[in-house]
């Protein structure tokens, strides 16, 4: 009688959480420096200091029925200014605080976005690996996810592949770069490709179809490599962006939606987005929060860690014997599994204390995702166990 | 080709906000202090000093990649224990930390409950005068809003309309006690009828019907009135709670659902709502605010300065010959137009720079809606208007 599919959705714990909580019951019968747990992408590393101390700065300003109170819907007009202006700096862009929707982070901008640009029977395209809770967010907005297979090698989207999978029905294609799993970073080849079948598919059909980069880790990436701007690419662009990883702040819930002022829709569609958040229920964002994100945008936490972390358990896997596309971003690598069924891999890894997560929810059988969101020495100490883990499979060869 | 419906509803700005840009325009024309804005819902008093204390401590004493990660979904659960023993200590219940679910305020947690509870075609009942966003939320769920007039003298609810309007497709009924907008308390006699018929039509179609009851307004009562709680009445209940009007954070975004551990499918309720807060982007209630609310619970701001207000403003508009129904709580007075149409009322109000909302979409026609949430000064200066207005109409008689 009630809702039988959020009722499902309530009681499948996500695979992730799985393993966190026998993380955490493990770490209880054994001491928590033995357990090496890889699952989660919480950030590890503090937010940067200016965040703290923005907040007390803001208290202490700001009058009390100001600052707690609502925003207008869409955000704070200063706060959405300091973001546009914030884009335009550091992107060569021309967005203004009118392009722009603060929301309830990541997750929201990608459900408010599809709320907003989706009907019942919508086609939303996406590229293996990808992250899970894709397929629950869109199928929530009446459409269905359709997934197109990356080239196995270095997780870039092949153009033909994707020619295949582009219907009349498609509304979509979300691009995430850098990647949750893969932390592979799109190059712009790939980028260009992609636009240019989305640009000759919009005439063939003649309607839009929108490009929505999810990009909460646009700032995690390593060795100077660039992550293109998608609004110079394609200008049915909606930016959905969290300010989770950058700053450290995933429970404070804040990122936004950008609309790009080049589409010919651009004020239906910023309407669309005003709608979706208002029939969804939210409000408005965090008020405090907006504000802090607003005096510490373009700021991270120490995120050379991950640089760092990358590099060690990068470095100590490829010694072992085991193989991955070349992260240049978020923090996690997706590697191959030792056998071909991954869930059995992460089985036999727990018997060396490692905790993995099987790739086959983010549409990629044979992988396992190793967060790396991690202390440096719980990878330093876990490398002779994924070694162990290795050796088993010689042996048994 | 994107959601006609999204972008209506981003389009049509509420009428309560309309009439505030209008106030705002004014106020740059002729100053702040001769605009009588009585339109918003947002508290005039500032969160207690508790609140920013809070803050501070917490920022001191949480490392920060605890403070400001991610909570479980349902929210941190010493949060949920210390919401459920107040709520038990001060309701006699004998609710636990399982039976709550911490959410980005008010409007989520109704809509989550909405969506975890309601499938296509269901009806939701609810009494006139009501919160007009009831209806967006409704329909987003897939339901359709059904209204029964409330008692015009007293806006109790009258049994046998309510009765004429439950139908085998009721899913739920939503009560606001204290109401927006009419500040009128139900009495107990009153919940206890409607619980009758509720019980009755359960039994008769063989299904459950929900009571939702949505009190933000619990603490905000005068001269004793009691707000009883619904757990205690009946067993299929989810109480939605805020903080915004109680700890003056509207902005903030805090709240919870309660599901009633005395429903027969309290576990099944609790996971549809977990997974529709899920499916609709909530990934889980600000960190940082989960700990204030948790240590401030029980307090209030200083809302002596409401019922001054109220005893002032209904002292007031009674003197000049207005009329409505005895406000026992929250902080708004849904006062009779002086003429058949509310809207060409408030119209003329403009004259005298009193800015009210129509109550129209509240589902009376024939009121307005008066915030008292505002100085004690305001009211003060604002009487004269009032009356220079209802004289407006004496002589036209």
């Amino acid at each position: 009688m009630i809702s039988e599919k959020m009722m499902e959705l309530g009681k499948t714990r996500s695979v992730i959480r799985e393993i966190f909580e026998y993380g955490n019951k493990r770490k209880q019968e054994i001491g928590a420096d033995k357990v090496f747990d890889f699952s989660l992408g919480n950030p590890s590393v503090p937010a940067p200091d200016s965040v703290n101390q923005a907040i007390c700065d803001i208290l202490k300003e700001e009058p009390s029925t100001v600052l707690h109170g609502y925003t207008s819907a869409q955000g704070d007009f200063e706060v959405r200014k300091t973001i546009a202006e914030y884009i335009n700096k550091t992107q060569s862009t021309n967005v203004s605080a009118d392009d722009i929707y603060v929301t309830v982070g990541a997750a929201a901008s990608l459900t408010i976005s599809l709320h907003a640009i989706s009907v019942s029977g919508d086609e939303i395209i996406t590229f293996t690996p990808f992250f899970p809770e894709y397929r629950v967010f869109v199928e929530k907005a009446g459409a269905s996810l359709v997934t197109v297979a990356s080239r196995a090698e270095d997780f870039q989207v092949e153009v033909e592949a994707f020619k295949k999978a582009i219907t009349p029905k498609t509304k979509a294609v979300i691009l995430n770069s850098p990647n949750n799993p893969s932390g592979v970073v799109l190059r712009e080849e790939t980028i260009v490709n992609i636009c240019k079948v989305m640009k000759e598919k919009q005439e063939e059909y003649g309607h839009e179809i929108f490009l929505i980069s999810d990009e909460p880790y646009r700032e995690l990436v390593y060795d100077d490599v660039k992550v293109p701007y998608l609004l110079h690419y394609y200008e049915n662009t909606l930016v959905c962006y969290s300010f989770s990883k950058s700053l450290s702040l995933p429970g404070e819930r804040i990122g936004y939606i950008l609309v790009s002022n080049q589409m010919k829709q651009a004020k239906d569609v910023y309407a669309a987005v005003c709608g979706a958040g208002r029939a969804l229920g939210y409000v408005c964002a965090p008020s405090l929060f907006q504000r802090v994100v607003a005096r510490c945008i373009g700021q991270t936490g120490d995120i050379s860690v991950y640089k760092k972390n990358r590099d060690i358990l990068l470095a100590g896997l490829t010694e072992c014997g085991y193989s991955c596309a070349k992260p240049d971003g978020a923090f996690y690598l997706f590697v191959k599994a030792l056998e071909e069924d991954a869930n059995a891999f992460c089985e036999k890894a727990k018997k060396y204390e490692l905790l993995l997560v099987p790739g086959d929810d983010f549409g990629c059988k044979g992988y396992v995702r190793v967060s790396y969101c991690v202390s440096t020495e719980q990878i330093e100490n876990a490398l002779p166990a994924f070694k162990k883990l290795a050796e088993e499979y010689c042996k048994n060869k």
